[in-house]
């Protein structure tokens, strides 16, 4: 069973409703989540990018990490930027897996357990983990590789994904990765 | 735009982990959604059910409510039983829309608003209002007719299906059920 | 990878336009459906029954079954009703993974090809065949065990089936069902 | 109600299996497509491309495009590349819908009327024929602007979709487009 790691809606150019309290917590996470990134490919698992298209239903890869680099925050995008060649996958709803061919994806590479990193804990992330857990794979959430807008919620998110989704909560360099 | 009262797993024998601690949620649910349920009909919403399965791939509405009879809390199932000729969908999974002909019924009975009523709060409720969320229905949350498992995470699902989804909470007995 | 014999919408109560038509055919394939499923236990196969609601969402098994024999022509039907405890995928439209879980229980089954007996060799069949080709499933036609309404688009489907959905088409007698 | 022009799979580098039989077809739709695709910005319907990925998950429109034109018939995708900004959906299996945002994207856009334009006739265009009329859509096939591999199974799979989809066969000269 093979592992790989999503990195969700991290090419942002947050300045959407909320982006004020989401980059304190995003300033937390973009380190560990580089490192994750980093550690993908030497450790053999698939690397994978799913980011919201904005409405923009003719965007590319290029495109959004265009837009975010020229967002309000792009010291918080460019360390994240996908390595060339990097699956991608353009979402337009709240979950990774809610229309778009992800499922297939994961299935052609025989992947059995996601590491879900990026944002929102308590909302795309949490929704991620849950899709992913009624589709059956193991599911990690590397802690300080995900970010929130409120704290409270974040953290009962948390526990539910630990709880009712049988979600592994570690560090990110916890997190396994190998094959 | 129309309305249906959705009833989620309430014919359940409670011979599962955790129902202990679910049935003295339910205990004060049931009056409210017995409530719920007599009023779907008169007020011109739609009543539909929805149930889990429990693995069993032959059962019908009919044999899902017999075996809850016969559980450990009859009590809990008899006033909930789903009036004659109920529109009835079986699932699978943690959520109502997962693998499950509901989207295509609400779309055949032009129902834009659900209101979900029923167990667990903090799972089930709150995946398919995510579903529902996601799929542009409105959703209602009578906070008297869902039970949980676990206070603080029901508290903390409730805040997110407000402030995420943008449900609706309110007492079963001001749910708008009119078209 | 396990074999499933999914017997397609054969509890019906022939009173649909273009029945005429269809009962001409059904009544060739009902004695090599009887045989595919008797054989199906007997050989390590799963047994899956899939049947239209006919737009009536309280339907059981029994009850379309009872409907079904209270049609037009019974003698179709008797031979075909499913052994107790069959499992039962009820569905709305015209193939039978819309809407359905059976995704989700072939998968749970581990199984990997299908063997698709019923009707309408043109419409569900050939439906239900690229539903299942497009989800990696292989499939098999036993081209006796399938009934049309217009035979050259039958012919036609059962070459598209052959062609471009890699479905083999045998005799039900030589269908293989073994694990 | 709102009609989109839909152009299935048009940038294609015709060097696969099957791509020569193709191809006769292709040069006699290529100026009939031209013309639908003109035409659907003036009668006020959305132009919509979906094109396969090839199995490469990391290609934008744009690389779709350049692929096709180095491939083996570049007279036959230059006239037919979309217009700058046009919305663009990537498909990795034979249907336009299956795992793909384009269900999403009619909604938003509250179209009920395809017409589906591109190839191939008896793969493609029927299964997605057929996918559009379980979702309740509308469709029209403009026979001049759909291509073959295989002529007969072409016809059967026109006379499938008029028949047993309702599709509507014309011309693309008399598509309606208007609202």
């Amino acid at each position: 069973m093979r592992t790989a790691v999503i990195v969700v809606d991290m090419l942002n150019p947050y300045d959407h409703e909320d982006a004020d309290r989401l980059v304190d917590s995003v300033e937390r996470v973009v380190e560990p989540t580089a490192g994750l990134i980093e550690r993908a490919s030497g450790d053999g698992a698939e690397l994978i990018y799913v980011n919201d298209n904005y409405g923009d239903w003719n965007s590319s890869s290029e495109e959004l990490a265009e837009r975010a680099l020229k967002g309000r925050r792009p010291d918080l995008v460019e360390p994240l930027l996908p390595p060339e060649g990097t699956d991608f996958v353009i979402k337009a709803r709240h979950t990774i897996f809610y229309m778009t061919p992800l499922e297939y994806l994961l299935a052609q590479k025989e992947i059995g357990h996601v590491v879900l990193a990026g944002q929102v804990t308590e909302q795309c992330i949490l929704y991620s983990a849950l899709d992913a857990y009624v589709r059956h794979l193991d599911v990690t959430i590397p802690t300080d590789a995900v970010a929130h807008i409120h704290e409270e919620l974040a953290e009962a998110a948390l526990k539910m994904m630990e709880r009712n989704m049988r979600a592994e909560l570690v560090s990110s360099a916890e997190c396994r990765l190998e094959a």
